[in-house]
């Protein structure tokens, strides 16, 4: 896709003419109607602290903004009308829109003023722009998504995740001016802790990565883990790593789907693994860590979450995490149900999340350069946005991150309180 | 109604004829239909480690098991076998079922047998003895309910509450080996941290008991707190309280329903009232709520609740708390989702609970007989049945105690994380 080169230039605010410039060839200048669209799409969007300016100059909201998104040509404009939630993002990554000012902090307040605005949207407004619900993927599906998104090749996430752990989940910052390497460990042993890990006992990992999280816990806490994924490269490099570490015999990667999983344990833990999962299958989940875990066991699920049910953007479900559902907080609680556990502790850190994917896109745009020339612009943008966007997903508080730690219904074998989590 | 004394006697177990004897005169022996049905009744029940005994000495149920009950007469059977929820209680409260061994590791026992068994039963079974769904009361409604119960007369409580707060809700053993008064310190210094309480906020409290919760931050943290509550005698007996202890300028007793709520607070604290409001009015509770937080306030409900939707038990909806409803983890975490609330921490404090309720009987059977006096046996009995099947209840995994940590889903003035809570 050909970078367009619009300048941008200032427009004098709502339905004013900008200033007369010279003509892109690809682009007559705006039409009545165009102007007056974009700035149906400003007041729709809850009139945010952005401006939204067209290729021609002509710009809707304020002038004085700190952020600006250039739409670079007419077609962009329209489709932007039409399906704003796939559609930015593709017209981001083709280099059809250009942002001012930083990306992450724009999409805070777009996202914030959007989450008041649209109780207010005319029906066929939020028809239009719904995203489409999506269900739970089969075993075949689920290795077909997680593929698309964890094959990427493990060079490219090493470059910008942390390099003590390859921890690509929420990482938990016990001290607020922690680096990424210390937090990812420091969530590495609060989901330890409040699994009450003990030498010797048997753990199950559901969706284990690179296979930080089960290394960690043999090394750490002298426990055998099974740990399972279905991405081939991720169980891969998690085996050499073992291999590497030591610890080949206290760890055992299995590429196969969670559905799969057999034998027991004294503790299932999950990280980062039901977004991929969809309600659908939320009671096939139940039911393996049911029978899986004994009866005075501990379970521990990590997942992105939200406030009240909606679907996951279009286009990050498109391009980004094919399947992925986000569930809220009651959603999330019907699992435990449908299992017949007990809910003991749940913990949001959305914030912490926030900070993570500070710090990963701090690195990634230090290594743009070099994913540019692996992969090409498109993904290199789409990429930020991604990062950009779930940042500010977190800060906006449009996704939260919730460990949940539960026990059988039955068991009374429970932690007497959290204070050794804290010891 | 008039003491039974019929004696107890061993039988020969399952279907067997007991041991022939003096029959009481007001019950002939048991039939062969009245056997058939007892033995049923255990069947249905799970077949827990519990003898069911009939007048003439005939039981169902294992020889040599450490609980028997009693059934001291052939209506109290039929009562049993139609409305067992209902009537268990009102059989045992009257004298006419009697239990040997202890109340309440009996009914522990019951429960989880009856919990296992229940997804068994036959569908006219579950129709015959499920306790019907009943809905939130409205101001009225609410008064009525809740003076029934707590306007008992303040003397009554006091003689089996802690003394340190005279608390009528789940202390917090912060070490297993805590007295009742240092437990319910521990609660409510445990919810004044979770709520990050400074010198100079402003508390609203929904539901105070006898205002020892609002005395406490006031004296201990320096907020000023506007306490509700419907109940006559509890608000008179605070209102005097915080005139003895000097705190009269800090803290506001207000009779008055939670939904008359106005003004604005830093934090919003709940702990106990959530039982009493009925899940269709959680929406209500939820916007009294969301109009009076400040938008960097958090909140805290501290409720009993269970791990999957049911009505409560019917004689105790009957007989000790009118128009209760516990909510599951799910229907707890809706009230939040239609407030627009973000969840930042729930704990799951069940055994604690179990714990408060074994201190709060053991003092209560200490004072059994001036209850006796002050009411009579049929009261007497029905509150030592009501306080070992709740402690029963949080044993055996029926119930649960959750408290909630939350604020609104836009505020990012978080706790960083809850190290400070164990500080």
């Amino acid at each position: 896709m050909p970078r367009q080169e619009a300048q941008l230039t200032p427009s004098r605010g709502h339905g004013a003419l900008g200033p007369r410039r010279a003509v892109p060839a690809a682009s007559r200048p705006s039409a009545g109607a165009e102007r007056f669209l974009l700035t149906m799409l400003h007041r729709l969007g809850g009139a945010p602290p952005v401006r939204l300016q067209l290729w021609d100059g002509f710009a809707a909201g304020p002038d004085q903004a700190h952020f600006t998104i250039e739409i670079l040509d007419r077609g962009a404009l329209y489709q932007l009308l039409r399906s704003p939630n796939i559609d930015f993002g593709e017209l981001y990554s083709a280099g059809r829109l250009r942002v001012h000012g930083d990306l992450s902090d724009m999409l805070v307040q777009v996202y914030r003023h959007i989450q008041r605005a649209r109780d207010t949207w005319p029906a066929w407004v939020t028809t239009l722009w719904r995203d489409p619900a999506r269900h739970g993927a089969d075993v075949d599906g689920a290795r077909h998504n997680i593929q698309r998104h964890y094959d990427l090749g493990n060079a490219f996430y090493r470059q910008w995740l942390d390099t003590a752990a390859m921890q690509y989940t929420c990482a938990y910052y016990d001290t607020p001016d922690m680096t990424l390497e210390q937090a990812q460990l420091a969530k590495l042993e609060h989901v330890c802790r409040k699994l009450r890990l003990r030498p010797g006992q048997e753990v199950i990992e559901a969706g284990c990565g690179w296979g930080g999280l089960a290394r960690y816990m043999a090394r750490h806490h002298g426990v055998r883990v099974r740990a399972f994924n279905i991405s081939r490269e991720q169980i891969a490099w998690a085996r050499r790593q073992a291999g590497r570490e030591g610890l080949a015999d206290k760890v055992e990667y299995i590429e196969d789907d969670y559905r799969n999983i057999a034998g027991r344990c004294d503790a299932f833990v999950s990280v980062g693994m039901l977004e991929h999962v969809g309600p659908a299958n939320y009671g096939a989940l139940a039911e393996v860590v049911r029978r899986t875990l004994k009866p005075d066991g501990l379970g521990l699920i990590h997942t992105i979450g939200r406030n009240r049910p909606a679907a996951v953007n279009g286009w990050i479900e498109k391009r980004i995490f094919p399947g992925s559902h986000v569930p809220s907080i009651t959603e999330l609680m019907r699992l435990f149900e449908a299992g017949g556990f007990s809910v003991l502790d749940v913990e949001n850190l959305r914030l912490h999340y926030a900070r993570t994917l500070e710090h990963w896109r701090e690195r990634y745009l230090a290594v743009r350069d070099q994913v540019r020339a692996d992969y090409d612009d498109n993904f290199a943008r789409a990429w930020d946005l991604y990062l950009a966007g779930a940042r500010a997903g977190f800060v906006a508080g449009t996704m939260q991150l919730f460990q949940v730690v539960f026990a059988p219904a039955e068991s009374n074998s429970l932690p007497h309180s959290r204070r050794d989590i804290y010891a």
